[in-house]
């Protein structure tokens, strides 16, 4: 039998790491750190400095760095997603074999938290699925979506109403989602809120949520839509790669 | 100054709370602790104990505990909330005055995350906006819907679909929201979920989640509506209170 922990770490902030997490790295027997490719490699190196912080001198957890499998960005999305899942639970399940053959406990460090937009609970699914006897865990992170409220002192909800978190794609397409007051919007590959009326709407930015490099913009769209846009180049430019998310609002949060 | 953190402290399982919060409560000099009457006495009781088990031996923080002013259940919902949060603000003022007349670090236990169906951010901009020396930092916790989600090992999302999180008062007035996959409820005084169709759509819910007597039900809402409403009111009656929060979904989540 596997126990497969999937563990939110946050967003890079080894501060945002809960003491669950914590526990469950160091209980890990194998701790399984996929490479995404050069552009993302910093991220890779914060979950190693991760690893090293968090792992006591006494835990005997082997790290298992693996390269992840790329997805078919020419192929229909969902579909390619899908394929790509099938993909990643394949390299999961030989390396379960070849690393822990008599079964034991593995750990996989998720940016965030397991449940939001994230697919590990879904790759991990295919693995039960195929009659697998693999046990799994989840242990809650903090997500950028909570850096971001926190380090912009505000709430997500105005108050008493609804929220809708939902992705830079479904905003283009759609625009304002019906019956939410805030929006947040996450997976943006870069200004989907130019789509938008340019008007009193409010926006809170960031980008690198939670790590040295954070960047934070506020203001309405009228003002600041420009200043985001320029400043998201830019950094992705100087970095190679770039996580931003934002909340937007048409009243006060606060 | 007053430098005021509210701190995200979880769902009441000490392993939930982050490092940044066992810090931020060790570097306070004053805790402040609500008392909110009888019915939730476990939950101060709760506070207490967090306290307890994460304040160092040399910590010197004091925990001062005072009774939370109540809200007029009579008036119209947003002036009564309007009115409470400024009694609220008034007695934490009062507080700081007696406590820490010189000024100092100040913090506050918040259930769940600070950005999340939560006060406290408003109260504070209170103390604020009156011109008192107040910084308000704010640390992020996990919040219930985290722990819901990984309790039940589901994401909050459907593949790259929005997330509506909302509350019971707006399901029952309003519905199911447009453009929404899933359907996050808080905040629900009881059973809004079947003044839905009590058709296929399926229901994860849970409740005093990440506590001892936690309680996990799901199901299609045709299936375990009437089990969740005996089972909430049987729990409610055996414990005094009850908080709970459910995920809606017309759609399989994983």
């Amino acid at each position: 039998m596997i126990t497969l922990s999937l563990i939110g770490i946050g967003t890079g902030n080894v501060d945002h790491v809960t003491l669950a997490a914590v526990h469950a790295l160091n209980e890990a027997e194998v701790i399984l750190l996929p490479r995404k490719g050069e552009a993302k490699s910093d991220l890779i190196d914060l979950r190693r400095v991760l690893c090293e912080q968090l792992l006591n001198d006494t835990a005997s957890t082997r790290i298992v760095e693996f390269d992840l499998p790329t997805r078919d960005a020419e192929r229909q999305y969902l579909n390619a997603v899908d394929e790509w899942h099938n993909a990643i639970a394949s390299v999961w399940a030989e390396l379960m074999d070849k690393h822990l053959p008599g079964g034991g406990r593995v750990g996989m460090l998720v940016w965030g938290d397991p449940s939001l937009y994230d697919s590990s609970l879904r790759i991990a699914k295919r693995l039960t699925d195929s009659g697998r006897a693999v046990e799994v865990k989840v242990v809650p992170g903090i997500t950028s979506l909570q850096v971001l409220t926190a380090e912009h002192k505000i709430p997500l909800n105005a108050l008493a109403e609804p929220i809708q978190i939902t992705t830079g794609r479904r905003l283009r397409e759609r625009g304002w989602p019906e019956d939410a007051a805030t929006v947040a919007v996450m997976l943006d590959s870069g200004g989907a809120f130019t789509t938008l009326p340019q008007d009193d709407t409010y926006i809170w930015w960031g980008a690198y949520l939670g790590m040295d490099k954070q960047c934070l913009i506020k203001g309405s769209l009228s003002e600041v839509s420009d200043e985001i846009i320029q400043r998201r180049a830019a950094l992705r430019e100087t970095h190679g790669w770039i996580m931003d998310i934002y909340l937007l609002a048409k009243q006060p949060l606060i």
